[in-house]
């Protein structure tokens, strides 16, 4: 049938026009956390724990984390980015002196609104309408064979119902710029052997999977044993 | 044969006495490296990369290490262990002031004495007779389940003809010590999984391995790309 006629252009009716979908933007902008956002993260950090059917180990709650981030300047040490949402643009501009990083915006443009039903408790107190939908917490570390730092990606997290809208790559990427920026020569984190689709989507991303690697990890009382007065390990002071 | 007389004890004869092997102390002291001892590190470095035949990975360079190592206090950041070796007694006994970190002594009885054949390469310039044995260096991470620090090891080396002395386990037990002085909750590291050896060695020092994690890595060109100025990436400044 290729000698056949093509069919004839759609015509812009007035029904047509009537049916289109409604846009709606969605503001977002990343920014370094400060002490104040605690409880955010603080809540976060238990929702990641029972996604990933590990709450049972989370004991971390706000006092803790007070007393350990923040202690020292961004990308020093350990450093959170957060990742906040509006429906109307944003009016505040954070800024950090001295910490080399501005706050990076971008405007989403959704089929439908997204209906937050715990927009109370991750609405920011200082900016009418805007919400807390994620964070990234990070950490400097060191490769020996490049003889450079590179950030080490501790968690990355995006609230369920913002899931799925390029927020988790948007706050990957953010750390990524900053490392280039700083001149570090990797960012590096770990992925789940059967989490196929976070593997996929990492690998789009532009990463390797280091498929022979294995973490090890000591902790708990197998590390207490190391205690200087125990002598339950090999290395006595003589 | 059970009723049968035992043999009878071993006599101490004179001949016996001559036969009984000669011990053979080696000194050992575990202390923090300064930036001095970068020449020392920047071979082992080398070393390490040829031995894991990844020498073309490796461009660290004594000045990349200067610029990059011993920028901020130990346990800080990125801080390096070295395990020195003497055949006879330490004389001097290096502390750093409010390092929260003594030297570790320790005394191990050799049957044969160790030749090595580089140790002029590693011979201390203040001591005679101490020659650098391995390094560890490693950095403060963090768990946001604990809300704690840890320590993550970044590499383990003892040079070659030291090997199989306990000299590893040592320089691992040490920083396992620190972290459990500094109230850290974990101590992390990664291994090849074919290396079984070294896998059982860690699992003997208290280690769980994590089977299901694997480390993603975002380096290179790769990396590259998400230079701010690239556009390369979703993340546009609006």
């Amino acid at each position: 049938m290729a000698a056949a006629a093509p069919p004839p252009p759609p015509t812009a009716t007035a029904e047509l026009n009537m049916n289109l979908p409604t846009t709606h933007p969605l503001f977002t902008r990343i920014r370094l956390a400060t002490i104040s956002d605690v409880p955010f993260i603080h809540k976060m950090i238990h929702q990641m724990a029972v996604f990933e059917r590990l709450a049972d180990q989370c004991s971390a709650t706000e006092q803790s984390l007070t007393s350990t981030l923040f202690t020292k300047p961004p990308f020093e040490s350990f450093t959170v980015f957060l990742i906040e949402v509006s429906p109307k643009p944003f009016t505040q501009f954070p800024n950090f002196p001295n910490s080399n990083f501005s706050p990076i915006y971008k405007t989403l443009t959704l089929d439908f609104p997204i209906t937050d039903p715990e927009s109370e408790k991750f609405k920011s107190v200082v900016e009418d309408g805007v919400t807390v939908a994620g964070f990234v917490l990070f950490f400097p570390n060191y490769s020996t064979f490049l003889a450079k730092p590179g950030f080490y990606i501790e968690d990355l997290f995006v609230r369920e119902c913002y899931r799925r809208k390029g927020l988790g790559k948007m706050l990957l990427s953010a750390v990524a710029k900053q490392a280039v920026k700083m001149g570090y020569g990797r960012v590096e984190w770990v992925v789940l052997d059967w989490n196929l689709n976070a593997i996929k989507f990492y690998e789009e991303m532009g990463a390797i999977v280091m498929k022979e690697w294995r973490v090890c990890r000591l902790t708990g009382d197998a590390l207490q044993v190391y205690d200087e007065m125990s002598g339950n390990n090999d290395v006595d002071l003589i």
